[in-house]
C-alpha cells in the first residue's frame, strides 16, 4: 500500500448529485493527492434536465449528451475521474451487469471511502437504487469466490452517505462535518457548469454555509463551508476526539 | 493551548462503569499524557456492592468507604484522577450543587472528550441522571454569564457515551470502537481490583474480545480488544477516513 | 386550473383496501364534486377471497370475475371511477408497463391527492409493492423527459397513507383523522358489497368509531367516525390550524 | 366563540428563541388580526448573551435589563404580547408556580395554537425544558378539578414545535412549512433587534430561504420564505389537502 | 417459592387506567389464583373526574371520596387488593416517599410481573411519571444496601405495557395479546361502576374487540376479547412458541 | 393436529448462518421432537468460504460440494433436514420458482415456528434477501387460491429472527433468550465441522455466554448459554409470565 495513492469513490444516480452533494468532498481529496472516481449511473437526462425539454422536438440522444458533457466538465474541475453506466434514470433500473462492473471498481480502486446516497428518499427513487448498488457491490469485491482470479488487495471501505435535498424526510442525520473552505471555489465552479439549474446555485450554497456554522459550534473551530455525511459503519479509532 | 497537556473527563454513576465500560480508554489515553479526571457520583454502595450486604450488621459508611477505596486503588491503576461527589445510590439523584461544581470541573479541566452513560437504561436509573448532569453541565460551561469571572478557555468538548450492560435495550448503537490493545493487560488489572463483582470479569472481556473483533471488520485493521462508544454530536473533519 | 374539477386517485392492492381503508374519503370528495379514480391492482383472487376457494373445482377466472364485479359495484357505491392492472396477488409483482401507466393516470388526473397503503407491512407483502409504485409514478410523471409530448399540467400530489389492518406493527402513526360522518351511510354500503368478508365489516365500524373518538379528543370538535391517514411529505400552509 | 378574535400562544425558552424560529408565524397571524402572546420563560441572560459579558464587571441585573427590552421591542414588532416568567437561564427550571401561571394563560387566551420548542435538544437543556412546561400546562388546562370556578371555554390547541437550530440532532421534522413571505421584512426588522447576535441573522435568513424552497418543492406553490413546524398530535380534517 | 401464591403488581396514575387498560389482565390472574395488588397513585379527582366538578360548589375532597369509592369497587369486582399513595394528579408528582413505599411493596409482594403506563404519553403527563416510578422502585427493590435488614426474596419482575388511549401517539407496540374471553364480564363490570366515564365503555369494548381479533390473526386461534401489552425486557424461553 | 409431531422451519441464506445464529434452537427443538427442517438458499460458495480460494484453480462446482457436505453434516449434528435451493450467493437472488417452492414447503411443514434472518444487515446483502423470502412464503402459504387443491392444515407461525453478527447496526432488538444449555455440546460440535471458520467458534462461544448471562438477569433464573430473537409479532398469551 505504500507506493500506490489514496483513492476514494463516489456513485450517484445523477450528475448534479455528485456536484451539489459531494463535490467539496470530492475536490478536497484530489487536492490532497487521492485518485477520485465517479460512476455517476445515469445521465439524469429524464428527470434532472427540465429545461431541455422545454423547447419542441428535443431528443433524448441530445440531452445526453448535453448532460454528459457538462458531467464531465463538472468531473474534470473537480479533480476527479467519471465512467458512466447510461442506465436511464426516471425510473433508474440497475442489473447484474452494473453490479459486475461496479465490483471490479471497487477491486481496482481499493478506495479509502465511498460516498453515496442516503437510504431513503421519498423525492427521488433512483437514489436508493444508486446507494444500494453502492453497498452490495462494496461487500461482494470482498468475496473470495467472486472471480478468484482477482489480485486481492481490497478492504471494503466506509460508507458515507451524502446529504439529500430535504434531509429530515430522507432520516438522513449528520455525523460528519467536513470542512470545504479550502476548495469552495472549486466546488462553486462545478456549480456554474450546471447552467440550467442555476435555482440550485444559491440552496446549496447556503447549505454550505449552514452546515458550515454547525461545524464550527460542534467542534469549537471555525468553519466557513460544510459538507455534512452520515457513516454506515463504525469507525475504529486510536485516539478519541 | 500549547503547553497544557490535553485532557479527558469521565462522569459515572457508580465505580464498576468506569472500569467496565470505559477503562480501556482511560488507561489508553493516559498512557498517551491526556490527564484523565473520573467524577464518580456515588460510591455504588447500595446497588452495585450485593456481596457487601451479606453479611449481618454491615454499617452503611463500611461499605461506602471499601468502595471508595477500590475505586481510588482502579482509578490510580488507569491512570486517574478521582472525584466523588457522593451523592448516594438507587436512587441517585442530583441537585444544583453538583451541576454546578460539575461546571466548574469542565471550565477547570477543558477536556478534549467526555465519556459517560448512554442516554437510556431500562435496567438503572441512576445511568440516565449521571449521562443528564454530564450533558448539561457541559453546556453550562460555555454561558458567558454562568461565573462570568471564570477565564475563558473552554471549549465545549464531544461527548461518547460508553457501552450499556445490555446495549439493544439501551438503544445504544456503537460509532466508534477504540482500539485497546496496548492497555488490556492495565483495564485487566483494575477488573481485578473489583473483586465482588467477580462474575463479571470475563462478561467484559468478552465484550472486549467481540468489539475487537468488530473493531477488525470495519477497519480492515486487526483489533484484539474493543470498547465501543456512540457519539451525540457531528464530527467536524478535514478528511474522510 | 379553473374550470377542471379536482381529482384524487387511490392505488390499492386489492379491492377490499381502498373499501375498509379508504371508503370514506372517496365518498366525501366524490360527494365534494371530486373526480376519483381508483387504480386496483389485482382483484384479490387469491390471497382476499378466502370463502370462494371453498368448493372444490372453483377455478381462477371465475374467482377474478367475480371480485371484479364487487370491486365495480364498491367503487360505483362510493363515486369512484376503476382501473385494474390485473397483475396478480400474493404475491403481487409490477414491472414497467404498469409503472408507465400509472404515470399516465397522474398527469390525465393531475390529482390534487393520492391514498395508497403504508409504507410496511409484515401481514401483506403486496401492500408494500403498492404503496411504492404509487410513490415511484408520482416523482416520474415530473420528469419533462418521460413522454415529452405529454402536455404539462401536473403537479405531484401530497401523498396519505390510509390505516394497515394492524397498524403498529406497520409503523403507521396517524397525522390525519378526517371526518367521514357525513359519507358514513355510503362507506357502509359499500362494506356490504364486500359479503363475504363479513368479519370485517363490524371490525372497520369500531375502527371508524375509535378513529373518530380520537379526532374529537384532538380537534375539540365531536366527530363520530373517522378514517386516519398518515402523510408522506410535509403540508405548505399559509395559516397554523 | 363569535366575537372573541382568535389567538395564539408562543412558549420559549429564551428571547432570540421567538424570534428566530417562530417570529413568522407569529407576525403572520398578529397581521391577520389573532391576538398573539409570547411566554418567554428567561431572558436569555446568562447563556443566550455572550457579548454583554465581555466587558469586566457587568452585573447580571443589567444584562436582564436589556435583554427584556429588546425582547420588547422584537414582540411589539411582531405584533405580539409578551409575559415573562424570569426563571433564569442555563440552567431553566420551572415549578409549580410557573405551571400553574402557564395553565392561567392557556384558560384565558383559549388559543388556536400553541407554538414550542422541540422535544429534544442535546445543545441546550433548557429547550425541552420549556416544551415540556408547555405541554403539561395545555393538558393540566382540560382539568375540570384545577381551579372549578374557571369559566370553561377551553379547549387544548394544536402543538406546533418550531425549529432547533439543527434540526437533525433534535430528531425535528418539518411537517408543515408555513409561508412566511408577506411579513418577511417584519420577521427581519425583529432580527436587528438582537443586534449582538448579527452571526445569526444571516444563518436564520439562509434557513427561511431554504424551507421555502421546500414549502414550494413539497406544494407545487412558490414560497420564497418559510418557517418549518413539527405537529404533535393528528389534525382532524374535513377534507385531504 | 412453593406454597407463596404468584402475585402481580399494577401501577396506574388514576383509577381509570387500571380498568379499561388492565382489568382482564387483573380480572384473570386473580381467577388463577393470583394475588393482585393495584397501587393507584392519584384518585383521578382533578382530570379524570370532569363529570363531578359540573355542579356549583363541588369539594376537592367529595370527589376525591367519590372516585375512592368507585375504585376500590371496581378493585373488589376484578379480585385485586388496591392501595392509593393519594400525590394528587394534574399534575402528579412523585418523591422519595412514594419511591420507597412502591419499593416496599415490591418486596413484600415479589410479583411475577408488573403492569404500568406506557413510557410516553403526550395526551396525559401522569401517565409517565406513574410508568417512571413502577420502573425505578423495581429495580431499587433489588439494591441488597437498600433497606438490607429486609428478607430477601425478591427477583425483578418483567413489566408488562398496557395499551394507552392512542397508542400510536405514544410509540406503543402490542407484543403480547392477552385473551380475556373468560374474564370479558367481570371487566365490563367494573367499566359499569365508573359510571360518569360512559361514554368510554363502548370505547374500551371496541378496543377489546379489535385486539381479539389481532390476537387470533397472530396465532391462528380464535379469540374475542383481547388486552393488548408490551413487554420491556426480553423474556427468556426454553421453548419457541 | 394430535398425531403429527411439532415442526419448526429455518431459512437461511447460508450454511454458516443456520449454526453460528440459530444452532441451539435446532437442536433443542429437535431433541423435544419437533421435526426441523432447514431451507439453505445458498452454499455459501462464493463469500462465506474465504479460505476454499487461497489455492489456485479452485473450481466452483468443488467448493459448492465441500460446502454442501459440511452443511449436511452440521444439519445432522442438531438434529435437522436440510434442503438447499441453490441459488448462489454473493449476491443471492431469488425469483418466483424459490418463492413457490419455499410455500410448499411451508404447507408440507405447518411449521410451530420459523427462523430466518435479521430485516436489515449492511455487512450482508443477502441476508434480508432470505428473510423476505421466509416471510413473504409464510404469507402466501396463507392464501386459499395459492395452489387450491393443497390439503389446508396451515397456520401461519410466529416468525423469529436469529442474531446477526453485528446486531445494533441490524436494529437487531432481542426479545426472547432462549436457554441452549442442554444443547450447548451438541451446538459446540457443529462449529467444528465449520472448520476453516475456526475463528469464529469463539467469537460465537461468547456471544452465547453473554446472552446467557443476560438471559439469567432478565428472568432471575440462571442462564450459561442463550441464542437471542426477536420476534415480528406479537403473541397470543393465556397468562403473563
Amino acid at each position: 500500500m505504500t507506493s500506490v495513492p489514496k483513492s476514494g469513490l463516489v456513485v450517484t444516480a445523477h450528475p448534479g448529485d455528485f456536484v451539489w452533494r459531494a463535490g467539496g468532498a470530492i475536490a478536497l481529496h484530489a487536492a490532497k493527492g487521492y485518485r477520485l472516481k465517479i460512476v455517476c449511473l445515469s445521465y439524469g437526462e429524464r428527470g434532472e434536465s427540465q429545461w431541455a425539454w422545454k423547447s419542441a422536438g428535443v431528443r433524448l440522444e441530445d440531452v445526453k449528451a448535453q448532460r454528459r458533457a457538462e458531467a464531465e466538465e463538472a468531473a474534470a474541475i473537480l479533480g476527479a475521474e467519471i465512467e458512466f453506466f447510461d442506465v436511464g434514470d426516471y425510473p433508474l433500473r440497475v442489473g447484474e451487469a452494473e453490479l459486475d462492473r461496479l465490483v471490479d471498481v471497487y477491486r481496482e480502486l481499493n478506495p479509502a471511502f465511498v460516498l453515496t446516497h442516503a437510504l431513503e428518499d421519498p423525492y427521488n427513487f433512483d437514489h436508493p437504487v444508486a446507494a444500494h448498488l453502492a453497498q452490495e457491490a462494496r461487500v461482494i469485491a470482498q468475496a473470495a469466490g467472486h472471480k478468484p482470479d482477482h489480485e486481492r488487495r481490497y478492504s471494503a471501505p466506509p460508507v458515507f452517505l451524502f446529504e439529500p435535498h430535504q434531509p429530515e424526510q430522507c432520516n438522513f442525520k449528520p455525523q460528519v462535518i467536513l470542512n470545504i473552505d479550502s476548495v469552495w471555489a472549486t466546488k462553486q465552479r462545478a456549480f456554474r457548469v450546471l447552467a440550467a439549474q442555476r435555482h440550485l446555485w444559491d440552496y446549496y450554497e447556503r447549505v454550505a454555509l449552514n452546515r458550515g456554522v454547525q461545524g464550527g459550534r460542534n467542534s469549537g473551530t471555525a468553519m466557513t463551508y460544510g459538507e455534512a455525511y452520515q457513516r454506515l459503519f463504525p469507525m475504529a479509532a486510536e485516539v478519541l476526539s
